[in-house]
């Protein structure tokens, strides 16, 4: 247990819930029932002035790398400092909280250390296009900088929703140089350590009382896709002997899905999210379903067996009842642990302030996941309303992000 | 068992398959790829008129009710005669045979009735858009013979799917008298029995060696929704614990009602043919799924039974996971059972025949549901390839249908 700072929260969320609303006002997004706001609209670049104007108040060296990832130190470029931040774009339907109540936390962390003379070396960091709401692409100015895209990617592959034009085209145009995207990766030079504060976008914290969750894992995932080929016959004229109705296989698989994830516990979870019938009319038996597969959890031995045992378990189904089941992975992403180290320092630290927190793994994915390639990192969760995001009904406290801001630095303050 | 008359099936066979082949033709058909041909269209009115000139060539007057199903008679109007026929519309992608290969059966009938000497007395009927390709409504001309309509159905409700215009509209410019349609009941005055062959549009028969089915009943059914009220969650960021997943209501469901109507026996069925998941994406826990129930068979109190049991099923599935499930019925209609002294006769006259033959039931409708409120009925099945119709690659073998055609004029004679 790390003794508490003299914080005044209720400042500090007084603070908080000013940039929050404020950066939901009219000029920061585009749209007029939600937070709509992507990588190179004037949107999204008001939103980046006025991060920088904030930090360069409290005496921050505010530069963006050359796609526009924000950087802000409190100390000449190469030296060690520890990494805060989040992102600041949001999705097409988005609402005030995801991605940016980080930034802003990370922006409290930096004055608070200022305020309290604790002058730690400090950098923030706003990533570009967390959301994909403009390129379609998530986590693409981490991926930049962890330089886990090609540049065929940029120029090429990755396309404006839109406008369909290339992500390098756009990034011109503003002004940015994405030919130097190599030296994004620099953005890490020197950090010692990284916490991002996001929120939850579920509702484990709600559920059980806490306030704070210290992230100890980012879940890693598989994603597959099931097509069942079954026989389209008619709903009435066909005995129950005669069918070959695949929708049968994905009940028995949906059902064992869930136990499976449940049977292998550790975090695990297993959910079918889209489910398409063949022709899809009430009175044919389905000719062919098609159903995703989303399996993850925090320990990759264990959610990959969950992933092998299910695909195993559709095809045994489908065979059993003469029919067959094609699987294909979309994509899998092993597990993200986070640093003993930076954990063990937010966990002393929550327990310092006598309020109700909880270690937990994150299910969904966030930055941090690139930061973790070359950098010490955790994460800090606050609770959201009933665990809706990705939604203009999103809500939070900024009293609890005053608390994770307290917490996040008492943490850094006791690494230096 | 009824001995069989001298008829030459080979010659049968082949006139069948000239008529079919002939209204196969392009001038029968709006679609280059497919048999479309419905009310009120130069190709629906060529085949009517193809059926008038070959039952004129064998003696029969040929009329049109007031909206435009076809009668043709070899006995003054109001005089007893047995009832043969079906329809010749076929749906939008159709084949050859649904329908149309019925009314050709029907006149193969008439026609080895004159030509055998037998002088029975027979009305032909080709009833009009049983199908609903032109209209959007099954068994329309049968359901206007049974006055199973209003006029408000003919003048408002029911519109073309080409130009959203009335059927009344429609009936007038083809030169029809639609305000006369309360006298299209007297198509069936007269009538001392009916007889309807169709394809089977299922594979009862292949898959059991058989080339003649009897129909004993035509199935009646339930059709109803099911939505499950569930919650949207973050597929990653939720533990199995804090789910409220309607997909495994669904599962649930869709298992429970294949248990059920194998067990209830005696031709029950139960279809899920839709199902609809909200907002359907792989990494969203479902909020909302619908799907349908298609609750089928022959014996009213038994799928009834089930279709109860389902419903109360999956409510209970809800509730027992912490959700709500709504259900609400669609439609439902009575199973039609076909009359004992005509099934008799058929089934004697094929036992004379030696080909093998089946007593069986309709799940899917028929005109002679329609026919059945004030006539005698029953029908026969000839195999179709693998179960297929309603679509291009139906196909049927006219040998059957001339065996049909056959034990029709066996059992008309046998019960004269």
């Amino acid at each position: 247990m790390t003794p508490a700072l003299a914080v005044d929260r209720e400042r500090s969320a007084a603070r908080i819930e000013r940039d929050v609303e404020h950066l939901a006002g009219a000029a920061y997004t585009r749209s007029s029932e939600a937070i709509r706001r992507y990588a190179y609209t004037p949107e999204y670049r008001g939103t980046l002035d006025y991060f920088a104007r904030e930090l360069e108040l409290i005496g921050f060296t505010v530069t963006e790398d050359p796609v526009g990832t924000l950087v802000a130190r409190n100390r000449p470029t190469g030296e060690p400092a520890f990494g805060v931040g989040s992102h600041c774009d949001s999705n097409r339907n988005g609402g005030k909280y995801d991605g940016t109540m980080g930034v802003v936390t990370a922006l409290e962390v930096c004055r608070l250390s200022e305020e309290h003379g604790l002058g730690l070396p400090l950098q923030l960091i706003s990533f570009l296009e967390e959301e994909g709401s403009g390129f379609g692409q998530m986590l693409l100015g981490s991926r930049i900088v962890a330089q886990r895209v090609t540049e065929e990617d940029l120029r090429e592959r990755f396309l404006a929703i839109d406008d369909g034009r290339s992500f390098w085209e756009h990034a011109e145009d503003a002004g940015y140089e994405p030919a130097r995207w190599r030296e994004c990766s620099s953005v890490l030079d020197g950090l010692t350590g990284w916490i991002e504060m996001h929120i939850e976008q579920a509702r484990v914290l709600q559920d059980t009382g806490n306030r704070i969750g210290i992230v100890d894992a980012i879940a890693g995932y598989v994603h597959a896709d099931v097509v069942v080929h079954g026989r389209g016959d008619h709903a009435g004229a066909t005995p129950m002997d005669l069918r070959l109705d695949p929708t049968l296989v994905l009940a028995e698989t949906a059902l064992e899905l869930e136990r499976l994830a449940r049977a292998a516990g550790q975090g695990t979870v297993g959910t079918i999210g889209e489910i398409e019938v063949d022709p899809g009319l009430i009175n044919a038996i389905a000719s062919r379903v098609r159903f995703s597969l989303d399996v993850r959890g925090p320990d990759d031995e264990t959610y990959r067996r969950v992933a092998r045992e299910i695909a195993a378990f559709a095809a045994e189904s489908a065979e059993r009842r003469g029919m067959r089941a094609e699987h294909a992975e979309r994509q899998s992403l092993a597990a993200t642990p986070m640093d003993e180290r930076i954990v063990n320092a937010l966990d002393d630290a929550a327990a310092g302030t006598g309020e109700p927190y909880r270690r937990m793994h994150s299910g969904a994915a966030h930055d941090t996941m690139c930061v973790a390639d070359r950098v010490p990192t955790a994460m800090v969760f606050v609770p959201c309303k009933d665990g809706i995001s990705h939604h203009p009904a999103e809500d939070a406290d900024p009293a609890d992000a005053a608390l994770a801001a307290e917490i996040m630095l008492t943490a850094i303050a006791s690494l230096q």
